[in-house]
């Protein structure tokens, strides 16, 4: 299987995923927009998420937000067939103006690369992640995330 | 009307405003428990909740914490008969321990009295709340909150 074939594959497994094992990710309506380049974009319709002034309700906000960077360390561990239980260890988010449109998350991987090798090397690390909802072309809400991955013990 | 019978009524028509406005709310069962003596607390079944660890999952702990925090400014604003749009503009949490039972949110509102006298005279304040979720007796998700009122103008 080709590289972008294996990513599709993983992609539409952790779809699965979400809505079979996360409950409110079917609630949000959160679907995997693309993975690209270690860029991950995930999305929701902006209804299920609205707050009472009709805008994105902050609690979606994040939750879009957290599963998008969550999302991102599963598949980077997917790619190199490295397993590990991901857990969000500390959350912080920033909400600089209304989200008024359909909710896009965009998640890069950039500089966490040295991660990877530490859990292969060490078999656990941490991830600090960065997690962008735009509005009008501005940022809404940015979020960062710390993400602990523990590799299971040898039995 | 009596402070108890008032305090009440507050609650049900707050109930009613997630309800009808906050799809999410209902995705997560959150029901409003108690206001009493200024803590507010507010839970959820922990089944719409859940990750694929079977406990609680990260983005529904930030959002019924950040709903809990919001909801005791909307009270508190009530019981003085102040209007006010009430915006989370920065939330922090800690995951310190998996939530593996019913999920129970407590905000105090603590020294934040204050800040209602800032709104009443100036028009506009910030709160900062902290909202805890436990599990075996211990925290397990501590969020904070800056929550910015604005007063709307007079016209």
């Amino acid at each position: 299987m080709n590289s972008e074939s294996r990513i599709a594959v993983l992609c539409d497994e952790l779809t699965t995923t979400w809505y079979e094992q996360i409950p409110l990710s079917k609630a949000m309506a959160v679907e995997l927009v693309s993975f690209e380049n270690d860029v991950l974009t995930v999305a929701a319709e902006l209804e299920p998420n609205i707050n009472l002034h009709g805008t994105g309700f902050a609690g979606s906000l994040y939750a879009i937000n957290a599963l998008c960077g969550w999302s991102m360390v599963h598949l980077q561990l997917k790619l190199r067939e490295l397993e590990g239980s991901i857990v969000l260890a500390d959350g912080r988010i920033s909400y600089s103006r209304p989200a008024r449109e359909r909710i896009v998350a965009v998640c890069d991987f950039g500089e966490q690369v040295g991660a990877l090798d530490t859990l292969a090397e060490t078999g656990k690390a941490r991830f600090t992640l960065t997690s962008t909802i735009a509005s009008g072309g501005k940022p809404a809400a940015t979020f960062e995330g710390d993400y602990a991955v523990l590799r299971p013990r040898d039995n």
